[in-house]
């Protein structure tokens, strides 16, 4: 069992997307014991200009989703990114792991040296490779925002542990 | 060009290690010019039961060189563990890259399936292939703490962003 550019993308996505949707579970039991709103865990930030929690797992869903789509070569699942509570953001993250695993090995492997040009919100444009898109951006961008997810909801207060943030691996 | 487990491990963590030192950097200035000791920055936590910054730094550069060692087959330098200084913590992690880059791709490359047992500080045992190793565990815990890292000086009131975390890709 060699390493490719599939079994390092697709079940590590799924691995943390679910581990992300538990957490927003643990949120919710929390928000509820407390007696509070559940937007204010999802609006706190660590920093003012910082993502909150609820944008933190949008982006995690688009690294995800935009680094097996560009891989593959597929039309991106589109989302209304207007995703402001627990249950819609929780759907966000299930639409993201249905798209991920939709798309096959054979799909993604050999891709590595796909030429992928990115243009960004600014208009900037960048060129990546397969390979470099996966290792150098997207897997270390979707960790970023899934463990500031964490970060930000142990700052709240939540019990958890890391392995809360893991999760389970997953086979596919 | 195809994806394996060197290139998927040794530049990685020299990138996101170099961040890291930067962001140390960082911190250090910052404290200067807030007139602030540094160890207040190195010893905040985002909740009372999660690592400090000087920890988040350690347990960084402990994945970092874990992964490599076992993967490898060498044995693993060994750290004071008691870094609690920005320069004590910045020379922590100079050793790391120089280890890390000290392992050659053919002492890697081909490790997917090797067994690998790990023995926790509880005593506990957990089995590894050299792939479950690096992607299942090595990389998100590094991303973990690296990534936590920078949360915790982001609210500490440094005015960093992503770039300072992404770094910049290293050629291997």
């Amino acid at each position: 069992m060699t390493i490719s550019m599939y079994k390092s993308s697709v079940p590590i996505f799924v691995q943390f997307l679910t581990s992300l949707s538990a957490l927003l579970d643990k949120a919710a039991a929390f928000a509820e014991a407390k007696k509070v709103d559940p937007s204010v865990l999802l609006n706190t930030r660590l920093a003012p200009d910082m993502f909150p929690l609820a944008r933190q797992v949008r982006a995690a869903t688009d690294h995800a989703v935009n680094a097996c789509a560009r891989l593959a070569g597929v039309d991106l699942p589109t989302f209304s990114n207007s995703e402001a509570s627990i249950p819609e953001l929780k759907d966000r993250i299930a639409r993201t792991i249905e798209f991920v695993k939709s798309v096959k090995p054979a799909q993604i492997d050999g891709s590595e040296d796909k030429a992928i040009k990115i243009t960004f919100p600014s208009g900037a444009t960048r060129d990546f490779t397969g390979q470099s898109l996966l290792l150098n951006n997207s897997l270390p961008n979707f960790y970023f925002h899934c463990t500031t997810a964490y970060d930000i909801l142990r700052h709240c207060g939540l019990d958890l542990g890391k392995r809360d943030f893991m999760g389970t691996p997953v086979s596919l």
